[in-house]
């Protein structure tokens, strides 16, 4: 056990982990609200879209539109999800300077997800990111199903291992490993980072759990004792999880936030200022966002009970 | 930090700290069918109602008639809620063998909830433990607001450790420290369980933590690593915050067993039995409840996603 980080990284991904399950296309300027709002908060990084394919995810075909309306602001990296060479050339051409590859631990979900086997996943990623390098972007590289795959349940610690060692190989500067479906618990945790931190360095490692059945920050509360400080978080948990419908999905900014101000851990990040974000996106999905905290802070709001 | 425990007592607290928090009174016919629902999944213990005055919480006003009709399994405790001495003697009719006193940490909370300060409170348990020790009964005796209070915002551990010191003195047999409002984070277990666990001895220690913030589960993980084994938990989540309508309220056991269980710790109970359980009392409630392990279960039954 290392000591616990003063201070954590907290990657926002609503815009587009959070926004690509919604099945009501949103507009282009709501989506353009809410990141303005969640700019008020003070994030070291948002992602803001992702240029897959318009008829693969039709909630972010707008991407061309979306990034470079974004308002940046000194302090924040705005990076966007690239699939392959085409999506590159589109975001290049939209301006954008941090992009994420992403591939996945499980062949079986790198097939229903995308098609390829995460071998051919990779090779199509090869030219993206050496792109990237070449222009100085940022690229970090997602592995999902990291804890567990909807479609061959537990998936070993040295398959994770294996994609990783590819990832780096290829070049990209930070890894985010995905507990895709929330299956993950803390056990996981402690035996996947290790082997992680060895291979990447505890610096170029970020986790991103789902908290579809409420562990989620039981896992950041582990990985926190082994040194990691970067976490992926939605505000208000927005996503659900496209292989529960009607469950829970990202683990929410507002319930990371919590907890992890509650612990005296630094994030920079102004949490009344996601509550205001979520709240707005809340009218716009037209239902209840899944954080905890959030609930609770519109009740606390509704009722001035204490 | 001790190691983690190989197995964790689980005390389930639906049919009384959850439901008394739902407005609309539910028939005594449909308690007794959850409790046979929760009976099938194997609790050491189940808290069944409380022998609170009927005016003060009318949703237990059918405690006398609940509490004999439950068919008791061998290796499950069946226990009440009793506040004084006139709950004691309804308590005895029924036949109860196992009952709860409960106070606070914070004396405006105590105030504002049995209109008592804490020392009345405890002097008003004198003779309801004396008689229970009698008659061989087992006492548990709760702290609420040990994490935070609704009124007062921190509470000390210091002022946690002096009223557990007191409940002791009277004799109970077992400590439950609840975060009454959700707002506990790990830290805050680090700080106060060492000091409740050199007083009470660990086998003496429960924690109650409620979800309203989402940090449940990273409390009992903190907690299991200083060597705590015991937890409460409500079947779906039910119950609800009474200081914040419309958010979570007591930790949901599912999440909880799938938490524990993940980790390859025994509880001896069933974790499907409790998800019938809570299926059942959603429809009794009529709106979803807030487990999230819950939620992904009815979603995967819907849709056969994997």
């Amino acid at each position: 056990m290392t000591t616990i980080p003063r201070q954590v990284r907290v990657v926002e991904v609503g815009p587009r982990d959070g926004l690509q399950n919604e099945k009501t296309i949103i507009p282009t300027a709501a989506k353009l609200r809410f990141i303005e709002l969640l700019n008020t908060a003070g994030f070291p990084e948002i992602e803001v879209t992702s240029f897959v394919s318009p008829k693969a995810i039709p909630q972010l075909a707008d991407a061309a539109e979306v990034f470079p309306a974004v308002a940046q602001q000194p302090g924040t990296r705005y990076s966007v999800l690239v699939p392959n060479e085409r999506g590159m050339a589109r975001a290049v051409a939209a301006g954008v300077a941090a992009i994420a590859v992403f591939t996945a631990a499980s062949e079986s979900f790198t097939r229903a997800n995308i098609n390829m086997t995460i071998a051919e996943s990779i090779a199509a990623f090869r030219p993206v990111v050496a792109t990237a390098r070449a222009a100085g972007m940022h690229v970090r590289g997602y592995i999902s199903t990291a804890f567990g795959c909807p479609y061959e349940g537990a998936v070993a610690p040295a398959q994770v291992v294996r994609v990783a060692a590819e990832l780096l190989a290829l070049g990209v500067d930070e890894l985010s490993i995905g507990d895709t479906i929330g299956v993950a618990t803390p056990n996981q945790v402690t035996d996947l980072v290790p082997l992680l931190a060895e291979q990447a360095g505890l610096d170029r490692l970020a986790l991103h759990f789902h908290d579809t059945r409420g562990t989620a920050l039981a896992n950041v509360l582990a990985a926190l004792h082994l040194g990691v400080s970067t976490f992926d978080s939605a505000a208000g948990g927005v996503g659900g999880c496209p292989y529960a419908p009607g469950a829970a999905g990202n683990l929410a900014t507002e319930d990371l936030l919590y907890m992890l101000h509650g612990m005296g851990i630094q994030t920079g990040i102004d949490l009344a200022a996601v509550v205001r974000a979520s709240s707005y996106l809340a009218t716009i999905v037209q239902r209840p966002l899944t954080s905890k905290y959030l609930q609770a802070a519109i009740s606390a709001r509704q009722t001035d009970i204490p």
